[in-house]
Order: C-alpha cells, then sequence, then structure tokens
C-alpha cells in the first residue's frame, strides 16, 4: 500500500508538468449550504481532468527499455487523453483502447495527442481484453486507468496542492469510479489534515463501491447507466479499495438529477465547465447530502471534458 | 489623476471581499500564438465580473451620511451587480437603472442581490438622464460606472493580484468599453512591470476609444451594434481618457467573430464561461492581433456572465 511518501515522490516528477489548479468557492454556496465550500477545478488542469497526474507519473517511472516498447492503455475519456498527452510528453508511442460509446471529443482528445485509439465494446471486461491482446501480440507496456501503485500516488498530488492553499479541511469529498482518485487523496489528505473525513461519492446506479465498502468486499456491477460517464466502471481496483478500507470514512450516493443540476450551478453562476462525474463530489455538498453545517469542506472536481451536445441540453 | 498609491489603497479595502482569481494558461494556446499567454479569470470573480472591486471601494469610501441616504448607478449589466452585491454588503439601499435590452441574467443577478432595477432606452445619454432624475428627486449617491477616482483604483487591484502570482509580463491587454478598467489596471501596471506595454481591446464597431487615441480627443459614437454589450458606451470617461493617453500604448480592435471563436475556445479547451466583452482582450492574443512572438502576455478576462440563450447558441 502506498505512503505520502509516495505522493510526495510523485509530486515532484509531475509539478513541472501539470497546472496547478485553482480552489474555487462561491459565497452564494456557502450561504445556501451553512458551510465553507471550496473546489479543486481539476476540470481546469491539462487535458481538462486530473487524469494526467497519474498517467504521467505512471509513464515516466517506466525504465528506458519499456518507454520504446511504447504504452497500451485502456479508458472511457479522461485517463485515455491523460495518457496520451503524457506519452507525447514523453516520447513514448501510445495505444489507447476506448469503449465504442465513448464522448466523441473525448476520443478527438485522445487522438489530438497523438495516440492510436483501437476501439472495443462497452463493458470494463471487453476493454480489458483488447487492451490484454495488444500488449501481447506488440509488447507494449501496460498503463491501466486506476489500480497502480503509481498511477495512485500521481492522483494524490491534487491535495498535496490543495495543502498548500488551505490549512484547514474538516472534509474532502472525492469521486469514485475505479477509485485511484480517492486512494491518492486519501492518503494525502489524512497525512496533510491529521482530522480530515474523507468521503467517496458515486450516483446511485454507479454505487458499486458504496456496496463494496458496505461488505468489505469487492462488489462487482452490471455496466451502470448513469450520467456519470467516468463512473461506468463496474468494480474498483483492489489496491485501491485496501487504501479505502483503510482511510475513507464514508462511500454516499448522489442521482444522476443532482449532478445535472450542480453542472448548472458551475455553468450559470461559477463560470466553469464541468463534466457529469465532475461534479458528483460537489453535489454531494450542493444537496448536502451528509447535513453538515459550519465545516470546511472540499471537493475534487475531477473534469470538464463534457460534450457540447450534452452542455447545451443542460443549459 | 490617480496614483499606485490609490490602488494600494483600495487594495487594503476590497482584498477582504473580493476573490484572488487565478491567473489561467492553456499550453496548447500558447503552441498556437508562439507566446506566453495568462488570463486574469475576472469571470471568476464575485457577481462574475471584476466590476465588483470599483463599486466596493466607491461605496465603502463614501461617507456614513452618503451611504444612509442610499446609492444610484446606470449600466447595461456588470455594474451593476457589482453595485448591487457591494450596497448589500455594506448595509445600502442601491437603485440600479438598467437598458432595457440588458441581458437578463443581469438584470435578475442585480435585483438577486436585493437592488431595485429602473428600466430606460438604451442609449448612454438616457441612463444617464434617468439616473440623474432620481438622484435629484431622492438624494441617492451617484456612484458612476467608470469615470470616478475610487472606481478607477478599484478595478486597478486586479493587476496588483497579477502582480503578487507572476513577476515578469512583457504585454497586458484590457478590454476596453468606459475605460475604467484600462485606467486603474494601466497605472498599476506600468508601476509593479515597469517595461511592460499595456493595449486596449475593443470590437470593431464599438472603437470610440481607439478613434479617440488616435485624435487625442474623445470621441463620440452612436450605441455600437456588437456582441460585447459591455462596450455599447458611447464614449470613454475624461478622467480615464486622461490616464489612457498617458499609460496606455496602444489601441487596438477585434471582429465579433473573432470574439466568439475565443468564446468557444473558452468553453471547449479552457473549461470556462466567458461573455462576449470578457473575451474582447484574449481574443486579440488569440488572434495574435500585433503579431507577437516569445513574448509573456496576459489579458483580463472582464466578466462571464453570458446569457444561457447565447452560449447555446455558440455551442
Amino acid at each position: 500500500m502506498i505512503t505520502f511518501h509516495d505522493i510526495e515522490d510523485a509530486y515532484r516528477i509531475v509539478k513541472p508538468v501539470v497546472h496547478k489548479t485553482p480552489l474555487l468557492g462561491s459565497r452564494t454556496l456557502d450561504e445556501r449550504v451553512g458551510n465553507e465550500v471550496l473546489f479543486k477545478a481539476e476540470n481546469l488542469q491539462r487535458i481538462g481532468a486530473f487524469k494526467i497526474r497519474g498517467a504521467y507519473y505512471k509513464i515516466a517511472s517506466l525504465s528506458e527499455e519499456e518507454r520504446k516498447r511504447g504504452i497500451v492503455a485502456h479508458s472511457s475519456g479522461n485517463h485515455a487523453q491523460g495518457v496520451a498527452l503524457a506519452a507525447k510528453l514523453l516520447g513514448t508511442k501510445a495505444v489507447v483502447v476506448m469503449p465504442k460509446s465513448s464522448p466523441p471529443n473525448k476520443v478527438a482528445g485522445t487522438q489530438g495527442y497523438g495516440a492510436e485509439v483501437v476501439f472495443c465494446e462497452d463493458s470494463s471486461d471487453d476493454r480489458e481484453r483488447v487492451a490484454k491482446e495488444l500488449q501481447e501480440r506488440h509488447g507494449y507496456v501496460p498503463v491501466p486507468p486506476f489500480d497502480d501503485d503509481k498511477i495512485i500516488a500521481g492522483q494524490g498530488t491534487a491535495t498535496v496542492e490543495i495543502a498548500q492553499d488551505i490549512r484547514e479541511l474538516d472534509y474532502l469529498f472525492v469521486p469514485v469510479g475505479g477509485g485511484g482518485l480517492i486512494a491518492g487523496n486519501a492518503v494525502a489528505a489524512k497525512h496533510l489534515f491529521p482530522n480530515i473525513k474523507v468521503i467517496g461519492v458515486e450516483t446511485e446506479p454507479a454505487n458499486d463501491c458504496q456496496q463494496s465498502f458496505r461488505k468489505k468486499e469487492i462488489v462487482r456491477i452490471n455496466p451502470p447507466n448513469t450520467i456519470a460517464d467516468g463512473m461506468r466502471t463496474q468494480a474498483v481496483g483492489k489496491r485501491n479499495f485496501e487504501i479505502i478500507l483503510q482511510y475513507v470514512d464514508d462511500m454516499i450516493t448522489v442521482t444522476d438529477d443532482q449532478v445535472i443540476e450542480m453542472m448548472r450551478f458551475f455553468l450559470e453562476r461559477m463560470k466553469i465547465v464541468v463534466e457529469p462525474t465532475g461534479a458528483v463530489a460537489p453535489a454531494a455538498i450542493y444537496h448536502n447530502v451528509l447535513g453538515l453545517s459550519g465545516k470546511k469542506l472540499c471537493a475534487i472536481i475531477s473534469g470538464g471534458n463534457v460534450d457540447p451536445a450534452l452542455l447545451k441540453k443542460i443549459l
């Protein structure tokens, strides 16, 4: 299991490459919910999502020989773009397996950074199968989307930046897809803010991690039908789940409608574009799912790569 | 004419009230234009625009007796919201005269902060006439939108924050409506970055300040038909113009289409919502109107209060 020391190592490597994203607040929201709220705006990160942190650290940690072979990844969207850009920056060939239903803007972004995209069926199983085949046939090195110590450590660097900007924090809300983001940031948060509570958030249809958390073993669900496309993973990673059991205080859910309302508030009041998955953790604050008051809360906005057609619909 | 000392005074007063807005960059844009570019994101400011800076400083500078009488302002949009919020924070009654064609979201915002809105015809002349009447009839204290030393000093605090975040800057691009923003920020910029060039930017139909700058006297134009609703002022203020002649290096223009292209880039690539006027100075960089290369450039995004209907059209 990784420690805060691993996240510090990761931060030294990714710092020159990632944007230090701002913490954004809204007094209107503070008044509405009766807490002091800040959002870590990873939608303003390079590639429009936090995924560049883990992907860059992972590929930078490969040996020269491995980087010469090229890498293969599978992802419904943002990890694909993170891997594509990281590989480009590090001079490595990247092949990315994406489900056919991936948002077109994420596919275009991945190709735009110079990666080769191979399409597969929509299940997590099929993605893994196709990526495995490519790996075996061409000798590509796999860059997994979440269940990997380097990836976890890289994602955790977001909270290192949070702690540079604020000294006290009572709660950190993090969206949970495969669990890499929450694993890394839970480890960092518990080290940097000793009394903090770390809360994982999913949409109701994609609550596999909440089920797993309660059962204390990984539960695998069918591909969930949710607006949060980053949560269409069917189960969290093993390494992530170990960390979640040890460091995460609770797993909660919001509805797709609550996510949409949050996205609209971001657009109309806070002037930022947030993708559905990115609005999941903030929605738990906006709708005060935990019934908190007078606390200092932070939620990670995981990304902003929303399809213009969906954005239009939301407006 | 104000000096940097006045802006320092203003900063002490507004600092606890305004957001310190981030400087946002995009490597994609840097590569496109061959310069290092940062945007001062005043669209992420309270009320969604820089106007809270000047309005708050102005109203905070009134005597207790004046604040008891209440204040009156006229504005096509963001100054209205700035005045409304500032008055609310300072416990003062606010009446705001707005042209009938003001974007509905800006009217709603102004009323939402508790100000009374009185509608007028669309010309600057009529706004001023109606505000004057209210002032005489009720004894309200006028809070002008731009031609006022306190307002100018307040707006200039944006560049105080820029200088906290970066040490070197070759060019600052600022949008010009009534000229308050550029006046304050030109004074601050020339003090904080001694070799900087300050460039004012208008849309072509609203180029009254460019004409004035070339003629060295204030030129008044008919209400211009431009997408940048914050530039529908017909002439710059006298105090602002004095400063512009002394501190601004050039006045340039962009087309409405260039502004729309910039707005789309902000939405799709940088994940921020920017109103047309807010995209004017950035558009001069995006389209490299001055043909610069290898320079450090900053443009002020003046606001993000765009009507959802227009946003939809742009998407």
